[in-house]
């Protein structure tokens, strides 16, 4: 399934798919059970939909917490876990999912990792945070060479220095790319959105419009239409202007900044059980209708489940007991860390 | 079933039974719900098993709180619910609960307290912490006017004054109350316990020792082996002492401190079905097998259940929402803090 070239396999006590709150929560129980966990997550930051989508918005009903924001949860989330270390690998896809004939699952990333795992717990949430893309005909033959979707700040500089660039959307995103290309030789900037309005935040707006008044950066209005290639070469985009008249952008890079939306994308394809789009759980160790695949968080479904983080957290917890007595083959009683020395040794080693 | 003259029932949306973290938490969730809650505890104070057995002892596994103690995690779920305005109702233990035929539930406690609730939440945890008691027979009789089990400080004074007082325990609480009678006019003061060591901070047993030196608190040593009672009035305990031989101490009160320990009384005889002592519960909405009884925290069982406090808060969610459906008579929607501006309005009125 994976067409990348294939890395040796790296040995995982555990695979946690995503890094939104439950998936670090999940860490953190697995660690209190011995196991070492590895969190694969589309973003290139810790977080989810915390800090995708409610960053600073207020969260009022984690217990204990009176009031924090989706930033500063993680942030909290982070710090907590910090004792077990957990590898991330940010900013890929987990691709493909297959048990192996010797036990335990073979993990693979659209970034071409691949992980041997003990088990695998899927806290994916609404789904991997994903570009939205375009869908005009004969466009995605070009991505990665001269169609990029969402790229980093830091690779701006070698995409658009020299070639004429097109940054299409009209966010925060979107503005602050067209600002960075012009800042770094783009042989020219167009700013390409369906209308002449933007969403960003006022020193940007400023800075935009000083980079248009001074000509170094054009505002095209229009939606795409068409393109047109050349020997495999995209040349030029075909717009529907604002009045329907067509207009003909020359490029030699487009730069998209649609938006992230998640989408569950594989985890649907892996043959567990569904009710609506939710992976189905057992309540009793959130195992999904695969022994040894856990689902955790917003991606699961049980009679009376509420789409809480509060709820995934308990649901980590059960699902990480559940998954070590498996792995032990036995039960396995609760060690408090209230009064455990051996948990308290994992958790403050100083104290 | 109880004996106390009755009061006016006071209507309440819900009765949460147990003070505890994961009681504290259902006041929350229901307040989310529009329900307001009174709680009732056996002991004068909220916190529970937080406060009573680990006040200053680490809990690391709360999500989102890296570190705090009992009763650092009581004080935040207080701050929490204060939005809520729950009606306490404390140092009293919840002795009849009855199914009301008009729908609802008479609650009433040991105080005399009667309750009409539309529904309950038992989050009584192991049970409710009572004063651990003697069975010397025939001292029970004496229970209220020459024999009190700890007795909180407020009402020390009235029961020493003038008179011979034993103060029978061996730890803080004990110590503490034979200091405070020989400050209270006792006629005599008498520390009674098995052996001549006792367990409370420096600044306490230097007082004591203080004391034992001017006379003022007399030290025996033994256990009590019988007690004599003349025309309805106890005279004197018999104690075995530690060599064996036959103690007699006249006394006119008899204060005990002999520790609170937790005893699940009357929730055991109410017809809810029980596995192990523990109170079934259905893990859609932690319904007990009464209807409009709900379980929540370590006094409920099901499978996969681990007696975990944020196990608690996730049961105390569901179990909000089931009361609120059942009572709304219909299915209702899940509003997030984050967005809804109800709650925040709720939440955080001057926001």
């Amino acid at each position: 399934m994976a067409s990348q070239p294939l890395m040796p396999a790296l040995r995982a006590d555990a695979v946690v798919i995503g890094a939104g709150p439950v998936g670090l929560f999940q860490v953190f129980q697995l660690g209190l059970q011995g196991l070492a966990a590895h969190v694969i997550d589309a973003l290139p930051h810790v977080g989810g939909q915390c800090v995708q989508l409610y960053a600073d918005k207020p969260i009022y009903d984690i217990p204990g917490i009176a009031h924090c924001t989706g930033r500063e949860l993680v942030q909290r989330l982070t710090q907590q876990i910090a004792p077990f270390a957990p590898r991330l690998h940010l900013g890929q896809q987990v691709q493909s999912l297959q048990r192996l004939p010797e036990g335990g699952f073979a993990v693979g990333t659209t970034a071409g990792l691949q992980l041997q795992a003990r088990c695998v717990f899927i806290a994916a949430g609404v789904g991997a945070f994903m570009p939205r893309t375009l869908k005009t005909e004969g466009l995605a033959q070009h991505q990665g060479r001269q169609l990029h979707y969402h790229p980093g700040t830091d690779s701006l500089g070698a995409l658009c220095a020299a070639r004429h660039t097109v940054v299409h959307g009209g966010d925060e995103a979107a503005v602050a790319a067209a600002i960075a290309c012009a800042h770094n030789d783009a042989a020219s900037v167009t700013l390409l959105h369906r209308r002449d309005v933007f969403d960003a935040p006022p020193e940007l707006l400023q800075q935009l419009q000083q980079l248009r008044a001074s000509g170094r950066i054009r505002v095209a209005i229009g939606q795409i239409a068409a393109q047109q290639t050349q020997a495999g070469r995209l040349l030029a985009l075909q717009l529907h202007g604002p009045d329907g008249q067509a207009l003909h952008l020359p490029l030699d890079q487009l730069l998209v900044y649609l938006g992230l939306t998640p989408r569950l994308g594989p985890v649907a394809d892996w043959g567990l059980r569904l009710d609506r789009k939710q992976i189905v759980v057992d309540t009793a160790g959130f195992q999904t209708s695969e022994s040894g695949i856990y689902a955790v968080g917003d991606v699961n479904h049980y009679p009376g489940k509420r789409k809480l983080i509060l709820c995934g957290f308990h649901e980590a917890t059960l699902a990480a007991f559940a998954a070590a007595e498996q792995l032990a083959g036995c039960k396995l009683g609760l060690e408090y860390t209230t009064s455990s020395a051996r948990l308290q040794q994992l958790l403050a080693p100083s104290a």
